[in-house]
């Protein structure tokens, strides 16, 4: 790989906290190791237009405790074809661009490798808040996300407690019951159901009602990934066989915004860093990701290629303290 | 009316962050002033059936930042008749309560009319998110719903700013659409829609949108009140003659809980105190109300046929500035 | 008063959250009217120096929910003279600004009435968190100021409760102490200290605390306003005097920043659009405030000369309920 | 070890969010086991009195929200000592109980240590906001005392930034640096100032604001933990050489409280769990920790020899990128 002397950054998928702090490191690192920085908007998108602007350290000024993404994001058709990858270099040489850090998730990694490929090193940031990404233990946005639904369910509570209801919510993670499992145990749901492992709700829950009930329990919660979905009919189920009033509720898009919490703007950080650190030292085609809570780096289709499975410990273990 | 040695206090219909805050001030306002108080548990329902308990000093202690009720609260079809009423009457003589206060509303006001016609004073507290009860400006619990709206819409702005976005979004309101223009005037949204307003989707809206796009504007928010509802279909109009990708969510129940906010508790508590204080004075079948930010009392009688209209003249800025 | 074609918005003095959102409607309300704004950098001070820019509608965008002001803020000795209020007005004629929109606390205000003497109308706003202007029931920033405060407050309950301590806390106002007894009222506070009221240690609160350890209270709290201080010398005094273990609070400038309550987006929209409208109409030399929950306006001399005074009734009232 | 029927659990030293989550895991994963739990209140405090009450699943109810402890924490000068520990001992046999669930720091983890060899079985929890245990990555109530100390700190930064002022700001830790670095890093501070490594005004922080300056900084924070101090005096010096108008701030007590964050109520509940687990399995004298993000557990004497220090790569990357 030939010396960097100027690098773009893009977001790309579904906006996640923490996206601007990593943009802001991304940026700060660079400039501050001798190395121009192109803001790319709206992802592979404004990569395949050419829609870029130079930024300096100023451009990320105040922007680590923000939601959402100041590069925008975007899905792109013209992008997700050989052509369009190709075009998407041609831009990149004539902007001078000699490498990209592409923050997303398995989109965005394919994208990344697909540049990489035809000769436009880059550095991919997992930026989603479903962690749902194989590799990494951790994917920026998924802490903010939880604390959101959390203290969501926290309010539900309050009128569940008041009417002695049953709710059943429904969280983010299509693919993936991570923020399902951790918001369930976080809020003392009675129940979780994610796509990863059977749900009887006979005996996952109808039967832990009836024996909860006897020690006075009257208000319960039962937690939905929304890769499951289902939560309107779930309710009516419930109520039809216990007689508990019972509600559903979609906490929807308000769980992808908000400011960022600490842990996702320092691990965020220190991703950011990470990617330019890579560059800097001739390493591209590499996915930067957490292990045992140290940053490290893989190759792409390696990082591709590697999964991870949802420990079903936790899951029995709320069984135990959620009564 | 006789002198009070003890007193009822209940919470009915829907809760609201802050009533907790009320029954605090009931409750040492009572004692403080020689009363015996008893906590009536689930409204009317608890009063038909004798579920009370008296209350100390103590059992108030750190409620005052709890949502919901810590007497819970729930419909009652026993006590919605005339046999109820009389049958309520007989506990309040079974446990020696002089009268009762009752924290709800309108159904919780003609609950208390009822009991006062039959020889129970009551007094009545207005405690609703909606904030629709005709003879006071404000009511329990609203201020904190419409942060709380405000909290999930900013996060919900963050997602669609950085998807150049619409985002349609219902707001709690069944027959007011109190809680829509004023959340929709914190949160800058294009459009308001409330019950009490005629709303042309292409006047009110699309022409909106139009003009300002030229301005630069990229992402929008339309406000709808519980009342009006229909925000999916909304949605996919505005989508497909716009061309703007547009979300549809409801917050739903998540902004009825939460620890209430600073006028919540401030205005709860002084709201309870003079209830007692009218009570104290001999005076039975009142309504405690707001009225230019003074804590007033009127007959419930008169206070039920007391309306309030919304001021139109906050859509008309709205107009002005939300462009 | 001549056709106003051009108008500046400064803000000046403390800074406080909602000034953005009433920046943000003067912009607005000016540019949908046909006015044009310049917004004005670091108050009286950049209106001194001609440090001024102009605005368009995107130019407030994405602010309601800021806090501190995106014009900053500053004090100016330049300004405070004769010479200064002159070279301020040249300023003025030499950009073309017709009137001036000045957002801040007493001494914005004076310098808006020096600035209208010399023949530049100006309209002033109230913005400031301590809620210490005469003609105004409302000032911008005191609602989230006070919620702030409160918010802090709860969390040092947890530790105050859990350790059987008594926290004596130091909040926001001068000269005044608004923010401290409706913040007492709404944390439960035993006693709250402010500049308007003499306060006896040992009658005010040691007398109470031995009361209420009768019925098993454990822990405490003092509010005091800043204008009194002296916290960690009461905290030892009552320490010393009780055999509690107390600790001193001084929560300071926390309580100055954040996202804007709803209260204050509302407001602050509604002072700034009628600040605009005012001036359409021909009206200079002219405060907006809020009497009886409404949005008025009145002569900046007659405004300056406006008293009021914190309602003794809500101290009284927290007596009888903090208990 | 004999065959448990009867434990207890208690929290010590400082409070911290969480807290309550691992008493509510505590005691129903022993009740779920068919163990009975006693409450011991005010730590070591209450044991050594005897001051405890049986617990039921509902004791636990609605806890893993709040902040604090609801066993409530002390210290206790009458236990440490042969003599004291040998009370407790008694009073653990008078009341039944065969082992011991320890919440705390390390003097917490020292008492459990003394009450296992008098024969008292003890399993240690780390529940501190300062991190500061050597064998445990993470300690309860870290993550929740972090995101606290950065919202206020968020906050600070509007007003330093309308001002154009420089912030000094004191955050917990009074042997470590964890949360200053990591806050530090999550602000976006410029300098970071802890016990565990030299700091240099001029080198560290001066000649940092010079260079940054000229990029068009007008605004810098500067964190320091408890354990250096000397905010007020470094804010002088910091005045007094740049002509930056500057502030100090001590956040205080605030950091303890609140309601816990998503990662404190799951570790809590996971060492809550393991922690009872252990016993069951015969295991006394252990102390429980998170490395790598397992939970794990220690040897007592092992894990008060265990020391960990604090990666400076962190304060390298923020020099880098808070510029």
């Amino acid at each position: 790989m030939k010396k960097i002397k100027a690098i773009g950054v893009l977001t790309s998928g579904g906006d996640a906290p923490g996206m601007n702090a990593a943009i802001r490191a991304v940026v700060r690192t660079a400039i501050t190791n001798g190395i121009r920085v192109y803001g790319i908007k709206r992802g592979y998108n404004g990569l395949y237009h050419g829609d870029m602007f130079e930024m300096n350290l100023r451009s990320v000024s105040d922007i680590i405790n923000r939601g959402g993404t100041i590069l925008y994001t975007a899905r792109s058709k013209e992008f997700n074809s050989p052509e369009g990858v190709l075009k998407a270099k041609e831009q990149c040489e004539k902007a001078g661009l000699d490498a990209i850090v592409c923050i997303g998730g398995d989109g965005t990694f394919r994208g990344a490798l697909d540049l990489s490929r035809v000769g436009v090193p880059c550095v991919g940031i997992p930026g989603t808040i479903d962690n749902d990404i194989g590799c990494s233990e951790y994917t920026i946005g998924y802490d903010t996300a939880m604390n959101t639904a959390m203290e969501m369910i926290d309010k539900i509570r309050d009128t569940a407690q008041s009417h002695d209801r049953c709710s059943v919510i429904e969280v983010m993670g299509r693919r993936a019951g991570y923020i399902a499992v951790n918001t369930g145990i976080a809020c003392g749901a009675s129940a979780i159901c994610i796509p990863e492992h059977p749900f009887s709700l006979e005996k996952d829950f109808l039967e832990k009602v009836r024996a909860n009930q006897k020690t006075g329990k009257r208000h319960f919660i039962v937690l939905v990934a929304e890769g499951v979905g289902g939560v309107q009919q779930m309710a009516e189920e419930i109520e039809a066989k216990t007689g508990i009033e019972t509600r559903a509720t979609i906490l929807g898009h308000v769980q992808r915004g908000g400011a960022p919490s600490l842990r996702d703007r320092v691990v965020a950080s220190q991703m950011g860093y990470h990617a330019v650190k890579l560059l800097l030292d001739g390493k591209g085609g590499r996915i930067v990701a957490m292990q045992s809570e140290k940053i490290i780096d893989l190759d792409i289709e390696e990082a591709l290629a590697t999964k991870k499975t949802l420990d079903p410990a936790l899951i029995d273990m709320n069984d135990e303290i959620s009564i």
